[in-house]
């Protein structure tokens, strides 16, 4: 399926680690598009992953960043620019990390350094990436940011941990930097708050099976899966979309929409009985 | 307990059917922190209930008022002023109604003349009283009005059926005359949405029991109870909440701000075993 | 600019009234992307507008239908399924009307027996066109249903009258009857909140154009016109967005998420002088 | 006034510098209505201000902390308990800065290191407080936590530059944290989205008084004073709202919910002419 919606468009996609990742799947869904990009991905990230398979089959070339190194971010922009051949139409942020989440520590019980680390790599790159975008004048007129997100950034999910925290700091950087964008470059900014996804990352969370199902039975269409948040991205990055900015866009099959289903509440009456 | 929140303030309060309801509980509450009111129920509520009991106990006066009335309400806020010895400083709205649900229409099914009558008298009903209210200034500066709603105006709660909709209908009437009411009178409208509460009204709901018990598992604090919800009544009638208006403001447990509990979660899982 | 993002794709689209009525320019923009439809308004709204020039250039059959007559509902959609030749995949509703605004009554002083003709025109005739839709198992699986609303349903825009209340009516009416669309038919239904937009209706509201020029310096990309609305629409009835339901997307510029603009301030200072 | 809604109750202050903060109004509240408690502030802040005489006027002792160090909150909190004799009933976060402000840095050109400052003061220190109270065990059943922000978290304020991500980090700290206070601890969290008002603190923000008047015609009941805030603060900490937790409370003259005011919409056409 191709309906060379971005077709001469140029960009940036962060966050590819594996055929499961979000990234990956809008990688590939851009390349059939038609717009071209380079890959980008921590160097510690990219040693685990199999980037160079995305990069062989969709053409693109790949240039290692540290997103909260405003030198490497600031390289990797010139990089891309110049590789592209020219200025950019969109730019994918799917990052996240919590060092807490990954050792175990409890939300009640977080180690300080962790969290920081764990808010600058989550959010804080994304207003790095922006400010390196738009203090090298580097994008597009109507050109399309876009980061993923998780409802937590609103709604309690204990699991999460300080993802949560950091997602709302990143939905709320979108909107800040979204401000001057739109106004000084015409560039929108938006969130993409996508459900559950079995992603390699989200699968660090803990009891994230059982979540899965729980949200599938909330959902009145079900889960968005990886691939259909990758179509849904593509309209973002189209030109049918130019007014939209500093939103914060659910993707979830209805999830966050509901107070409860009648599927979740019969699992719940069963389970009482 | 008594605080003298109300002493010297004068309202009325619709909806006390018994003392199962949360105006009851609110009434016998404004009268500990000393204020005075009119009691008004609909005439046909009022010989199901026993609101006898409460104005008795109370040393109140009930003037009876079908709330889709304009001329019942001229009536009402007329007899109060002159009852109470002046101007108003609180109004409590607990009035909601559905036939679709009282007679068993699935939502995908409604009887829209059913429907346009639970509008009439859940809703436009508020917009009738302060449409009175507000043209006979029987407010004084500073005074509160409540409505009594339910997160379903937010989020679907299947079994709510349409008073999910005449619950959105009643929030957006208070923002709207609230800035007229405000701006003109220097009077607040607010409304207070409730965690699932078992009043009389609530039972007639399918499957209520379950979705009490749920909620209370959702909600960090458990439910509100409708005693409680008297009492954060009491505060937005007091002169400690002045310049809050315009708000929904969720007296639930933390409901509002839960996308899962561990305790859902919990039971959730043992059931797909 | 076509991308056949719709081919094959049937529907029925409500509410062109002239050439500057977003829903004209939705049809348009669905015809250039493959689909097909049956164009629909009010017997005494065709009168007033130019429907058949859009119909002769769109290649489409008009099927008056009162939106508020569930019979007139249910010939417009078995017409429709029949002269499309199957089931339907989309459906636009952009109607609205208050007889308050048209005949000057101030909020606080309604006419109730014209709210209510408002609130069953603007509001529950959605419900009774999904009713039907639904009963009749009219859309076909991943079909959209989309309606046009505008933000005054979250926040008070005063000179906008009760149509703020339906409009919060119409919207919950999105979720709820989204639920079960989507839970029982794989069915998807959305509102789009855009920008006030100057289109023979919406030029009714007094003060108008004073507001559309205070929107555009609020909005950082400026208001988004009903040839974007379009665009934006396109989008929502296209596969690419499967899983997005229940939601109320904002399309305007961001003007939404502003508190305040660097620019609305700078007049706001310049006045105060 | 005095109601005696907090005899009894004990509690810290965070964030008295002079007689116009909100956190000076609150404490002079507290000591009106019952309540004892401890001053704190930063030993820089303390420097600067004249919390002595608070602390005489309310017979409080102070202890200095730096918020952003857990060393220094548990001393404050081991003291706390020692000093009033028992467990804590509530906490009052009012602490809040930007370098990036100070300083002039716009936020399209932030230094990163005081961005990360501004993060650790003003939101992860309420992350510390609460870390500190609830691993500590010093807050009693149905205490109450409560941190000041501002609407700059959901909507975009341009000049208040990064301290509207640092509030949507807080906010978000506030929910994360309050279920499991409220879950095991039976302690609400709570944030009050007060009105702009003129502390020392706000004043160093751009263009300020502009913004203050124009908050005052937004708003149907005008600005909330930082006395009406304290006020407020009152029924969070008293026995009369135990059920409201998770919540971001607008204190507000109703601004958080208007779209426009006829009073700014007159201003703004009045400058177009």
């Amino acid at each position: 399926m191709s309906y060379n919606l971005l077709k001469g468009k140029r960009g940036i996609i962060f966050g590819a680690l594996d055929e499961n990742s979000i990234a990956w799947k809008t990688a590939e869904r851009v390349h059939e598009e038609g717009g071209t990009f380079v890959l980008t991905n921590a160097p510690i990230a990219m040693r685990m992953g199999s980037i160079n398979k995305l990069a062989e089959k969709t053409g693109s070339k790949i240039i290692p960043a540290d997103a909260t190194s405003v030198e490497d971010l600031e390289k990797l922009v010139a990089g891309a620019v110049e590789e592209l051949g020219g200025k950019l139409d969109f730019v994918l942020h799917s990052i996240g990390m919590s060092i807490n989440v990954r050792k175990g520590r409890h939300y009640t019980d977080q180690n300080y350094d962790w969290t920081q680390k764990g808010t600058d790599v989550s959010a804080m790159s994304f207003h790095k990436t922006m400010q390196v975008l738009y203090k090298h004048d580097a994008m597009n007129e109507w050109g399309s940011i876009v980061a993923l997100t998780y409802m937590a950034a609103q709604r309690v999910f204990p699991d999460y941990n300080d993802m949560a925290d950091n997602k709302a700091y990143l939905e709320s950087i979108a909107r800040s930097f979204g401000y001057f964008f739109g106004r000084d470059k015409k560039v929108r900014v938006n969130t993409i708050s996508q459900s559950p996804t079995p992603t390699t990352a989200g699968q660090g969370v803990k009891g994230f099976d059982g979540f899965i199902a729980y949200a599938e039975k909330m959902s009145p269409l079900g889960n968005a899966t990886a691939q259909e948040c990758a179509d849904y991205t593509i309209t973002l990055f189209s030109d049918l979309t130019k007014k939209v900015t500093l939103q914060n866009l659910f993707h979830d099959g209805g999830f966050s929409n509901m107070g409860v289903s009648n599927e979740v509440m019969e699992a719940f009456v069963n389970e009482q009985k």
